[in-house]
């Protein structure tokens, strides 16, 4: 494993923060100039190795390496960043994977095929709508669903993706890249603080989070605050602060987690009870029974208050996904290979979803490792993981390429 | 006391509405046109009573019927209605007031000067700023303050004031309007549902709230919902959310009103946990050690939830004013001339301000009475009250103008 070069990773990551990033950050959104030119920079890097490179119909760009066996092997990442991003997110795990290819290519010809692929859009920071690429893969994108999205310049999607040469009606013709995937790997940092809290640099991922995500409406009396006697209010705020407080209870009963992130009040003034209020409410789970009993005890709760306070309830869902599994081989695989490299290992869930999701729902054996974020920051120009942290999860990514590799000639 | 007639409070309260209002409810927001008119109507049947009719500087209109002293019993209203407002709040006073004023001028030239005052801009619907009139005359207003004021359409007070021949400079001089005030009496609905839910048509006012006003910020920190564990959240809205039900124990707890109006969460976001949390605290008592204690015992869980939620807490006060209490010799009377009408009292503070506490505020006996408000609401053109408890709200104020005047002969 002479070949590996770790710090050249660490070397890439700055050139390319160079390039396309400024005081606040890295600004690699999908479909834009600053995000085509981190990807041409990739690509003259690629052209230095003995792969094929081809972009898709769903704008993902693939460098594959011919091997004995057309089995592949895929390592994935994402260009593509949010506005004001971090150094990390994305970039690390494409460079990561071509430092493998490197080392792979140096070798030889692979017993397996070897593909690096840089999903298009992972963020969907720009129309509000992730996992462009990977989804268009996958199959789960319904492109009609998109075409009505536009960007703040009232750009539509299909008219940005059209300065891309790419077009909805065809996106998912990207499918057919997935048809002799046999193991896809992804190497992410946390974007959350578990590994740092238990000081350990790396981390096997489980699967990732089921999602219920729901918005909820009390609905009481806006009344005078100096006039209205407090058993006589029919408090929306009063049910909502008790849902809030109360959905961090199941989430902690039930090892998932549960978040209010918006709280609208109504009429919101200084001098009225509240009459109406909104929130939102997001729930994950790697479980999708204790999902369901989450949510369920959620709404049980949420009409005991509203009757407590004497109001109305109302849920209505924004969104839920069920909870995606990685493949039982690669995640031994992934623990060894963590194990030989740190000496330490962690298995946790994925909270966010990654393009890693989408190849998994296609029916691709999956795995992700995680490595440490400082502070748990991302999608922020602090965000942070140290050198010796990021040199160690390209080893271990190197590593775990070449057990997948073997376990794929072996099955 | 035959020559007093409720019915035609009523019948002019109708008329009124038929006048300046439409089917939103009373248009009569002080310094209009529609409020002019409402005036003008209201001026058309004091010229048919012995009485002089003089607007001081502030905006106030003063209708004086000479006594054979010149100390006087001030009975007052308001003619200005909030946007879309309802058909008693303000107008029944002043139009109450009138009747018995109409029912002493007939019985001849009364013991003491009695004067019935029609107060500019009760409301402040306008320019956010209520009891204009009152505070002007009472002198606790300072013009400067009011200097910057502009509505909506970006007309300054001062233009608008200016309009009616009324300016900052010299609307203090209305102060001299107390000099000779010996008692002051208003009637007023409810705007509450306390009598109502008694089942009762009247009760005697105590006084008006002291009330400390506050907004509170808690900052915690933005994090994403699906990596940021339960245990690693520095959760903003946790903190409001323990707070908005906490000041409801305290109210509770020393007999007050304490109202969260208004939560705003930041980023306010479904995916992310809330990293700050700005929420307004409206705290009412009538005793001023009470409010104190209450006002106390907020801060003090505010700092204890801050730290169990790993936030900071900052407030900072919009407004307080002193609880304001009545007179009790006044109080007395009130109370007596409520039982001789209705056969049953109650006593209770006011939440809302009214003119009368201004008045109070000068040093002048003060006494309001309330007459029940159905389903206890105001400022909506659904506000509403029972015809028979309007005759007897007439009718109690008459009597009890009756024992103040032999009460201020008797001082």
């Amino acid at each position: 494993m002479s070949n590996l070069n770790p710090q050249r990773t660490i070397d890439e990551l700055k050139e390319l923060r160079a390039l396309t990033g400024d005081e606040n950050g890295a600004q690699r959104v999908a479909f834009t100039d600053t995000w085509a030119k981190g990807r041409a920079w990739l690509r003259a890097k690629l052209e230095q190795l003995p792969v094929e490179i081809e972009t898709d119909e769903a704008g993902n760009v693939w460098a594959t390496l011919k091997g004995q066996s057309d089995r592949e092997l895929l390592i994935g990442g994402h260009m593509d960043s949010v506005p004001n991003g971090g150094w990390l997110d994305g970039c690390l795990n494409v460079l990561a994977g071509l430092e493998v290819l490197r080392r792979i290519a140096a070798e030889g010809q692979p017993p397996v095929t070897v593909r690096l692929v840089d999903w298009a859009d992972e963020e969907g920071a720009r129309f509000g709508r992730s996992l462009f690429g990977s989804s268009a893969a996958s199959g789960t994108m319904n492109p009609d669903d998109l075409r009505h999205l536009v960007d703040k310049q009232g750009i539509s999607l299909g008219d940005a993706i059209g300065a891309y040469k790419l077009n909805l009606d065809t996106v998912k013709q990207a499918g057919k890249q997935l048809k002799k995937a046999a193991a896809y790997l992804e190497l992410h940092i946390e974007q959350g603080p578990v590994l740092e809290s238990m000081n350990l640099p790396l981390g096997v991922v489980l699967g990732t989070y089921g999602v219920e995500r729901h918005a909820i409406r009390f609905t009481g009396q806006s009344a005078h605050a100096g006039s209205t006697p407090m058993d006589k209010r029919k408090d929306a705020f009063g049910a909502a602060a008790k849902l809030g407080l109360e959905i961090r209870e199941i989430a902690k009963r039930h090892g998932g987690v549960c978040t209010v992130g918006s709280v609208v009040t109504r009429p919101g003034i200084v001098t009225a009870v509240v009459g109406e209020c909104d929130m939102t409410l997001d729930q994950r789970h790697i479980n999708a029974d204790l999902l369901g009993r989450m949510l369920h005890e959620a709404k049980q709760a949420s009409q005991r208050f509203a009757e407590e306070e004497k109001c109305g309830v109302e849920w209505n869902r924004i969104w839920q996904i069920e909870p995606i599994h990685f493949h039982p081989d690669l995640i031994q695989m992934c623990d060894a290979a963590i194990m030989e490299t740190a000496g330490v290992v962690h298995r946790l869930p994925s909270g966010p979803l990654h393009d890693a999701a989408e190849v998994a729902r296609a029916g691709v054996p999956t795995i992700m490792l995680f490595v440490q974020s400082l502070r748990g920051i991302s999608h922020n120009k602090i965000e942070d993981t140290r050198e010796d942290h990021l040199a160690m999860s390209v080893e271990a990514l190197d590593k775990l390429a070449s057990k997948a590799m073997g376990w794929i000639v072996g099955r």
